[in-house]
């Protein structure tokens, strides 16, 4: 007898915090970074599900069990004057691998995207990743490659901002 | 007699639309992307200025005379569980280059990225844009080359989401 497993997308809830933490650090080592992970779970409560909060977050389930989840929020373009969806993360559990959940997860933020009335739906991928960069592209999704972003934090924000 | 003419910043106002859009119109001509440019100012005041607006615009004066912009919005790192400041567009007409309206705008969005408690402070440049990639390493930002943004839009992004 074979039990199907139903795959389900829900928005994510406060009490969620501690496995999104968890999934994060599970993408965190994949992509090697694992020691760049400083949040907490009360970090993700109040970043996610506080009063300001302008990012979101998706749990995908099979059956009743967390098998993967995604975070975005609203960028904006100034060539188009509207919002696009950008994705910050996705993850899909290791044993939940091939079972259709990542593609729900995209699926499901496209439509987002299309009700939201936004123009573009985005997301970044590192260099060397060649299965998802495939996946990427076999759904129709574009490279940005001349686009390189910069970044300022830590001590060099600091100081830039308080520098008269 | 020199008149010395101060530069100010302050927050976009919906009066400012027509002004934002010509700064986008020449920044986009720079950027070899002018017919990528399809807002309207009536697009701009309602995705900047309306109810649910998620980004925000600053005008930079010298004497009363707007000279440049920048708009942002706050982006995430689930890393860092905490919000970022991403500067989508940043210009300076013609001839105000060499006043530091530039400079003033980044220190400007710099000081509000911490008193926001922003992890990072962010943007994008094009790839050939040395003169802004050599200013913006000065100031002690970091390029992330290893990120490559990709994009959903158009008719990839209708077809992906109607898909069953």
């Amino acid at each position: 007898m074979t039990t199907v497993l139903t795959l389900t997308i829900r928005p994510a809830q406060p009490s969620d915090a501690p496995q999104i933490l968890a999934f994060i650090t599970e993408l965190a080592e994949y992509e090697k970074a694992r020691h760049e992970v400083i949040a907490s779970v009360d970090d993700i409560q109040r970043t996610l599900f506080g009063d300001n909060a302008t990012a979101h977050g998706l749990i995908c389930l099979r059956g009743d069990q967390p098998v993967g989840f995604a975070v975005y929020f609203f960028n904006y373009s100034t060539w188009q004057g509207r919002n696009g969806l950008y994705l910050e993360d996705l993850y899909v559990s290791v044993d939940a691998r091939g079972t259709g959940a990542g593609k729900l997860l995209l699926k499901h933020l496209a439509r987002e995207a299309c009700a939201k009335g936004c123009g573009r739906f985005e997301w970044s991928v590192l260099d060397w990743n060649e299965p998802a960069i495939q996946f990427y592209k076999s759904i129709g999704a574009q490279p940005q490659p001349e686009w390189v972003r910069y970044r300022m934090d830590g001590q060099a924000l600091q100081a830039f901002a308080a520098d008269a």
